[in-house]
């Protein structure tokens, strides 16, 4: 059963995962991309992943071929619907179980079809599942947080190479989300909206349409890093309207060929802030960060966490904009 | 010139090192072992490096062979002395010229002599370099900080193969600092005292000597993560006596005999926290944290700052006492 630990010193907690424990060897595999034919990803191997929660289909029943999108529980959960659901006061605790539900989106019956790849409709779609599971999801007891991201390749952390998505509902708000809301709270006027402007006035736009806008924010943390900011104010993701996906499906292609074009198909992460579930207010602005993953995270990270990035956002938009 | 910027809406610092610059796809080498012909760190190529600051000779003079241990600045610094020093209050800027230091300590000669294969005599006159550089750095005008950290392998960040440390100067305290200062003034008695004794009564802790605990973090965010604590409380790893950096040296010693054993010479990272150079009083609790690098961080540590750990406390006592 997984368990969920604060940290004695620091604000900051750890979800202690053990049914993803594997042995110290396992952790060390290199290999890019396993052969294609032991893929459980794969279009007719449904039987290789645990039973489906949700799909788009073309045709065919759940568990059955003919499906465009699946949506089917983590094979190593992070965190379990089965543990005991949180009443009282989480922040006050040391440890609570592992309490939640972790979801993958395979985004595509195509192995070697990824975001580089897919349409503008594909990846609408895609954005369609994820505010569905959202709204399912949201709607757990005991949930109170719910993060989407996405690891593609081995070295952003994808343990398999066909596209997806992961989709965790925790009991837990993280402190980074925590922390947006506070700022958000303690300015006058939402402080997403104001940087938004910042960077249109600094020079840090890439693309602006309509819908969204995509910058490079002032203080990076990865390389070629992005956000995607809706232009109005919208506090979570999951009351996105159909016109808005759509237009967001675009804007990330958009960003998905300058990257392709640019640097290659390379391995990357994304995720979304949206506002806690069970908050009243609107005041949160919900977001999308896009990350290359082109370098690691090592000692000097792991103990200032402070990040050091040797591209900056004015180069990024420069190298980008070509 | 690197900068540092404060991110706009998180109280949270990112080094621009535009120095360390590389194209897209340098960033994606994969060669574990570059060929030791070229290594710049080996004895007999000291003309490959900027000119040495510091050294433990056996014979020769700066910049030649004869060298134990061998301390030279980063040729792509995050930081650089030659940055304008900052004199008004750091907190309520957005940007800072990267003033600071960035050096290299050079471990060894021997290209193939990494922590898994030196001996305690090697270990400790590595440290006691350590202890220097920290006293050296630490009287420099506007350093208010001093990083030191292991990269070891290229999972862990570790550029080049040849065992090496660096530390980092700098004008800022990381945030991770401060809120262990702030606890430690919040908490009756200190909290890392305090934390030592838990660990000793929960059994999470592996090694004890007179002078060092060895233990599992509670809320570990790494597999196999290992803290070591002086069993006595100290501020200031560089006040270490020179009896203790013995004891260390044992102590480390036995850490990567056990590690070596278990998994085999892993890539990993360490560093120390000490006391900011310019605090006052003596509340912090100096300490040293060990993570083999077995895993990538990746969306949802991204996403949330929080960890998903495979590997508990107590099982990581219990492997490595084997």
């Amino acid at each position: 059963m997984s368990e969920i630990r604060k940290d004695p010193i620091l604000e900051r907690w750890v979800i202690l995962a053990s049914e993803r424990s594997r042995r110290p060897h396992a952790f060390l595999e290199t290999e890019e991309d396993k052969d294609r034919e032991n893929c459980p990803f794969c279009e007719g191997r449904e039987d290789m992943t645990p039973p489906e929660v949700d799909s788009f289909r073309n045709s065919g029943k759940a568990d059955e071929p003919g499906w465009k999108i699946r949506v089917v529980p983590n094979k190593f959960p992070a965190l379990r619907k089965d543990n005991n659901i949180i009443q009282s006061d989480i922040d006050s605790k040391k440890t609570i179980p592992g309490y939640g539900s972790h979801e993958v989106i395979i985004e595509t019956p195509h192995h070697h079809r990824s975001m580089f790849e897919m349409s503008t409709e594909e990846i609408e779609l895609i954005l369609k599942m994820y505010r569905k599971r959202y709204g399912i999801l949201g709607s757990i007891k005991g949930v109170n947080y719910i993060q989407i991201f996405k690891n593609h390749g081995r070295k952003a952390g994808g343990s398999l190479y066909h596209s997806h998505t992961q989709i965790v509902a925790m009991p837990i708000i993280p402190g980074i989300i925590k922390e947006e809301i506070q700022v958000s709270k303690e300015s006058s006027g939402c402080p997403f909206c104001r940087e938004l402007k910042v960077a249109r006035d600094s020079g840090r736009v890439l693309i602006e349409n309509s819908g969204f806008s995509v910058f490079a924010p002032y203080a990076p943390i990865a390389p070629y890093e992005l956000s995607v900011y809706p232009v109005k104010h919208l506090s979570r993701f999951e009351k996105i309207e159909d016109s808005s996906l759509n237009m967001l499906a675009r804007t990330l292609k958009d960003i998905f060929k300058r990257y392709g074009n640019f640097m290659g198909k390379i391995p990357f992460n994304y995720y979304i802030h949206t506002s806690p579930v069970n908050l009243k207010n609107e005041i949160f602005h919900w977001h999308l960060s896009l990350m290359p993953k082109l370098s690691v995270t090592a000692g000097f990270e792991l103990a200032t966490e402070i990040h050091i990035n040797s591209i900056s956002p004015e180069q990024t938009v420069e190298e980008l904009s070509e």
